[in-house]
């Protein structure tokens, strides 16, 4: 089968492995949502050897997603803290998150809870469009070319499910216009 | 810093890290999303070996992410497709490939856009709060313990973002109640 030029264009999510494609970094940053910000806090909880998790932190750093910033002089201490565009990432680390709460929760169920501030109540994350506020089915998306692409062909969007048995039913969501 | 026990549990991102933790594990089911199926488009597509493609294919095959279905009978051929288990993990698909889209999206622009089919437009996926329909903010989210965590006691939320630069205005999704 040939697949068209769209196909081979530089993916995005390539160039978000490229920062994020990692485990350890991506429990880097599970911890840095929880308020770690420094070297020896994340070496405890995490268990990682110290060569392996300074050169992850200072990738992160090259990177804009963490920021190195002094919080102490004598000895001089440093910590790492999020930047906009790490803060960015919590619908990354929130979906792998929830998706494992979903299908591998463990024995008595999954290991933690999420409380939305505003609203008082225990949530899932739902994806939805920007512009009609239903919640995202993969089989409703066409792909195309972006600016970025080099060829203007539309690729196929995904088949019906299989029919498996589904684990847990989906909420479906629409927002009222 | 001594952390509390909640911070020690087994958590949910280690549990999905052990099923798609794999930069190509990542981009197989990024093709299995626009409808790859066969090993030999797979290895085509992403230029990948064949005894790694075959041990990744395996993996998600054996997590119950895709299923081999025999589309041939002589001589016998099999192809690769999503699960419901898998095709729950389009939101960490499209939220890994949106956030490359927005911070790094190559010189003239992402490569690719979503237009969602019921709407008609063109969109970014948004993470909002199953309960309220609020658009997710890590400040905005408490984790606490769940059934399957030995201790109760709360972590702490992140704290307010660092002052830097936004790249691009985030759009405040609010569904009407």
């Amino acid at each position: 089968m040939q697949w068209n030029k769209l196909d081979q264009e530089p993916c995005s999510l390539s160039r978000t492995l490229s920062v994020i494609g990692d485990r350890w970094t991506l429990l880097i940053l599970r911890d840095c949502f929880r308020k770690v910000r420094r070297f020896d806090d994340f070496q405890e909880r995490l268990g990682i050897g110290r060569p392996v998790l300074a050169d992850r932190l200072q990738k992160l750093v090259d990177n804009s997603v963490l920021l190195k910033a002094a919080y102490q002089d004598r000895p001089m201490r440093y910590e790492y803290r999020l930047t906009q565009k790490g803060l960015d990432l919590y619908p990354v680390i929130m979906s792998m998150n929830c998706w494992g709460d979903r299908y591998m929760p463990g024995k008595k169920g999954p290991p933690h809870l999420y409380r939305h501030v505003t609203c008082g109540h225990t949530f899932e994350p739902v994806q939805i469009c920007s512009e009609c506020g239903e919640e995202l089915d993969p089989r409703g998306v066409h792909v195309e070319a972006g600016p970025g692409a080099r060829d203007g062909a539309p690729m196929p969007v995904v088949d019906p499910p299989l029919k498996t048995a589904r684990q847990k039913p989906k909420q479906r969501l629409k927002r009222r216009t």
